[in-house]
């Protein structure tokens, strides 16, 4: 059987992660989104891919998530010693990575060979997909800040205004990558990984051609939502500032119109009848990743039952 | 007495951190060459004023004289892994100071000013000014190659091709910084350090006005060329390579129409004669830079005479 999963930043990447460990390299695709890429120091950064590639190639910070382990801060300590702009710190690993696709970038490379030949040079065996090369720029509409930018609005502003509306600039002339409606079509099932619904999976749904591909499909969703709570992220934030009380039930509507299955994890599991009402198959899972063992423990289970079905 | 020193690379910004270390910071102006300035990795690089700065500052390598001291190399290394232009070496403290220019660049900021508070950031009392804030490129005519921009012949082609001619493209229409031409006419001297005179005093002299500026003052050069050698650097070669005899009297004759005083090192005490011939007031000095002494001294001794005659 081969998998899709499409994927945002940390939540995705783990369970990305956990899936790849389960699966032969060759039946595991990954789209990430890159509606949260953007500029800084003068670089192309794109925080969900690389957050993506550096779970998959063991290189990401267990801490936190996102970044590189053992990463080093030479250059950030320099350039704020220098008064430089700090609000988004660049370890010094990562800072290679930008500058790498920065340079390629300008010399017309489009992302997803980019992304190809990053994956080859982390020894990276699952095929990772950035799910457009153009340039898709995700805006945040609040109520005390109005429009920000998302890295803005989510690093700069930590997410404490209240959300408004989302906008992705570009989305409309946005082509998925190459191999992106490809792998989907060829695919047995379609994993949409716990992250945020609202601004790192919509932008993928919103790419020409995603949905069409994507119909008749066996969709699983993963709720990144657990007791009305985000495990990381504004997730629920913005489902209660939009007027949905956020829950795991609000994202399987969020999804409904599109997914087959859902997957919520234990916690919730008083949730299930409302789901099935939705028309929705509801799956009962421990989905809260902590250790890369849950990671491939919730995977395994996925795959269980989507073999099964 | 005010002094006044043009500088290029190591050898110059040696010998202004030996003239630091002897007088008051506001008797010490240093106008730096930029016609070696380029970009890497999509950074505006300005490898003088950086040596220069950071000899001042001491935070330069004292085995190179240029980079940065206790430098790590972390996103050098990642670049190269990512199969990344490797042929210039870029540290990483180093490489904050180029991400923290070009962003100050980019958002309008002259050289001249970015340089005054990098300054101030690294807590150099002197003034160090860039000879220009417009952007001066040279090039470099050679045999093998033919014409190369000047980091490409210096750095990747190792200064290996045969020099015609050089080229200082955007020259003519290039200012002097702001306070470059009133540090030289408050001057009582200038001193040109032992950098290259080809390509790294010859630029600055390039620049409008400044000639203008020098004259009748008191100038007094340093032979970058002992015994026939140059300590550091193409400049031996590039005599050659022009058909002139490389030795402390090619420098000497090279600057005979602007300056007043020549000094040469104890190894070429011989050609004292010569230099007197040529109307130029020899000074016999040691005038090797290897210890942080003997910058000093240098200095020191420059001093001794420059404020007795």
């Amino acid at each position: 059987m081969k998998f899709v999963a499409f994927a945002g930043g940390v939540g995705g990447a783990k369970l990305a992660d956990g899936l790849s460990r389960c699966l032969s390299p060759a039946d595991l695709t990954i789209i990430v989104n890159t509606g949260d890429d953007f500029e800084h120091w003068g670089l192309k950064i794109s925080p969900d891919l690389d957050t993506v590639c550096y779970t998959l190639a063991g290189l990401a910070n267990p801490e936190t998530g996102w970044g590189r382990v053992n990463e080093s801060w030479q250059v950030f300590e320099q350039v704020q010693q220098l008064g430089g702009e700090d609000w988004f710190r660049v370890g010094d690993q990562d800072l290679a990575t930008h500058i790498e696709r920065t340079r390629r970038i300008k010399a017309g490379q489009p992302l997803s060979h980019i992304v190809r030949d990053f994956s080859h040079a982390w020894n990276i065996g699952q095929t990772v997909l950035p799910m457009t090369d153009q340039s898709v720029a995700t805006f945040v509409d609040t109520v005390e800040k109005g429009e920000l930018s998302f890295q803005e609005y989510f690093v700069h502003q930590r997410c404490i205004p209240t959300v408004k509306s989302f906008r992705f600039d570009g989305i409309e002339n946005a082509q998925p990558a190459p191999g992106v409606l490809e792998a989907i079509l060829m695919a047995d099932a379609i994993i949409f990984c716990p992250s945020n619904p609202w601004v790192s999976i919509d932008p993928i749904l919103k790419i020409k051609g995603i949905l069409s591909a994507l119909s008749g499909k066996k969709i699983i969703a993963v709720s990144p939502i657990i007791g009305g709570q985000t495990v990381k992220g504004p997730a629920a934030k913005m489902f209660a500032e939009l007027g949905i009380q956020p829950s795991a039930l609000a994202v399987a509507k969020h999804y409904a119109e599109i997914i087959t299955d859902f997957v919520l994890d234990a916690h919730d599991v008083q949730l299930t009848g409302d789901i099935e009402k939705i028309g929705i198959r509801p799956h009962v899972l421990n989905t809260l990743m902590i250790s890369i063992e849950d990671r491939q423990k919730l995977a395994q289970n996925m795959l269980h039952f989507m073999k099964r079905d």
